[in-house]
């Protein structure tokens, strides 16, 4: 017997995840698709659960009649045990925040953070130029960033972190992912020089959120010929956003990537093609109708 | 940051319940009601799951983001012992089909099996004599069914199995619980007489189920004065229906208690009011679904 309608169950796990905007996304493109769709935050930190957990929640989610998950912070690594296959990009990252659970109960993981990271970069600064460029963060949400700009044919990737080490820890990984790149970590010294010769540059540290107000460098030492990306989206309009457009740089918000992800996992959950400048509308709207119940002092 | 609907994610836990009728039911009055509203099967059986697991399929629920469960054959007993708190009449029962999760993650367990029943009956059969009624079938369906006779005000109730102990101990129950009606549990034997004096017969075993036809006890025996409930539903019209009918009984068919449980745990995990003909209608458009189905070969 077959339901009135196609419904999909989806859950997002990670830490902190409740007023995410990736569940109301998937839910509105859903029924514009004409789907019965409900998609679930399950917050760790609300329920009071370790990272560790995210294998019996897998289990439990797939019992349970789940269509799929996303997984984010801390469970992106520590998913990959869990799974029956993981797609080639993912495995390479190292890094799930998609999983498919199948009809028949296996499970598939999938990366769409560089997925959606590159179809935005693509679609938001078309025939940016590649040669050099200057990443800032060599975390988590930086290493898919800088995996999509090595895919897209970055030819000298330079990343970032106040943690040296880190930085150049993720740049051998690449380097080796991407033999034709060449890749480098460093600290910000020398940054002066090392902007002043770059095409783009990558925004990937929490700088510039409410709580981490500021820039990661300054940007007097940007230019008008130069492209800059950020992945911070609360706010939209970050500082950096803000003072790379006054000096007349091309500019991609990271509400891009917030919603280029998101895309990429509705295709794969449902096997349709979401319209991604509804999505991008809609996400807007909800970051616009949270800035405004934020200021009210209402959450 | 609130969602732009209301949603619901419900779930039926049980061995088998991947074709019941009861998922759609709800999806489809939770759609007229303008909410977001998924039901999903939880199938021991597809699962490989033991009965004893229910426990952890609460836990689990609560975890992702379940609104509520219907709880079905093996577990309705077993599931007490693990709800924060049940409500009085599913208590004294000690069997529950319907539980909410709340927002904060504690667990309500109730039962509708029997409300929903009574209010079938009172609906289906206005004014039914309530002197004398003898019920088949001291199953789990059984006590619920006798639970709501008792609660309606009969005065005398027969409990027939083909089990006589089992019929007593049920019968004994049932006397504890209501103390001014009489309940007596026995075998088939002495049908007719007990038959002839009945204003009512109610119906609780398999028999007339496809794979078990029949009746379960001579139809001639009935007579026009008589009303008659059955609470098979598939087929709608079972033999013992279509008999009674014929001789000129007023009848409730098994129909209304599937319909009646599935009202009763929409208006508990919603606080909306169902509207219980539509959710009538509907299922008989599946049970005709179904059938037209089943008879082409196709399910």
């Amino acid at each position: 017997m077959s339901l009135p309608s196609e419904s999909y169950l989806i859950g997002l796990i990670g830490d902190g995840v409740t007023p995410s905007l990736t569940p109301p996304m998937h839910e509105r493109e859903g029924a514009a698709h004409g789907l019965l769709y409900l998609y679930r935050p399950i917050d760790l930190a609300a329920l009071g659960l370790p990272a560790e957990s995210v294998g019996e929640l897998v289990r439990a989610a797939r019992n349970l009649g789940f269509n799929g998950l996303n997984i984010t912070h801390p469970c992106k690594q520590l998913v990959l045990a869990y799974l029956d296959e993981i797609d080639d990009d993912a495995a390479r990252l190292g890094a799930v925040n998609t999983v498919v659970i199948r009809p028949d109960g296996t499970t598939v993981g999938h990366n769409t953070d560089w997925s959606g990271f590159l179809s935005a970069f693509r679609a938001g600064l078309p025939g940016a130029a590649l040669g050099r460029v200057v990443q800032f963060g060599a975390g988590g949400a930086g290493s898919a960033v800088a995996y999509a700009l090595l895919a897209a044919g970055v030819e000298h990737l330079s990343i970032v972190d106040v943690d040296g080490a880190r930085a150049e820890e993720r740049a051998a990984e690449l380097a080796h992912l991407f033999p034709s790149a060449s890749v480098e970590g460093r600290t910000t010294a020398g940054l002066a020089s090392l902007l002043e010769a770059a095409d783009g540059v990558v925004h990937c540290t929490p700088m510039g959120m409410a709580a981490h107000p500021g820039t990661p460098f300054d940007t007097s030492l940007l230019d008008a010929r130069q492209w800059v990306a950020d992945i911070v989206y609360r706010p939209i309009e970050t500082q950096l956003v803000r003072e790379a457009r006054a000096i007349g740089c091309r500019v991609l918000d990271g509400g891009r990537m917030a919603v280029g992800q998101a895309v990429d996992a509705f295709r794969i959950f449902t096997g349709l093609e979401p319209d991604a400048e509804r999505m991008r509308a809609h996400f807007l709207e909800l970051i616009e109708r949270e800035a405004v119940a934020t200021a009210a002092g209402v959450r």
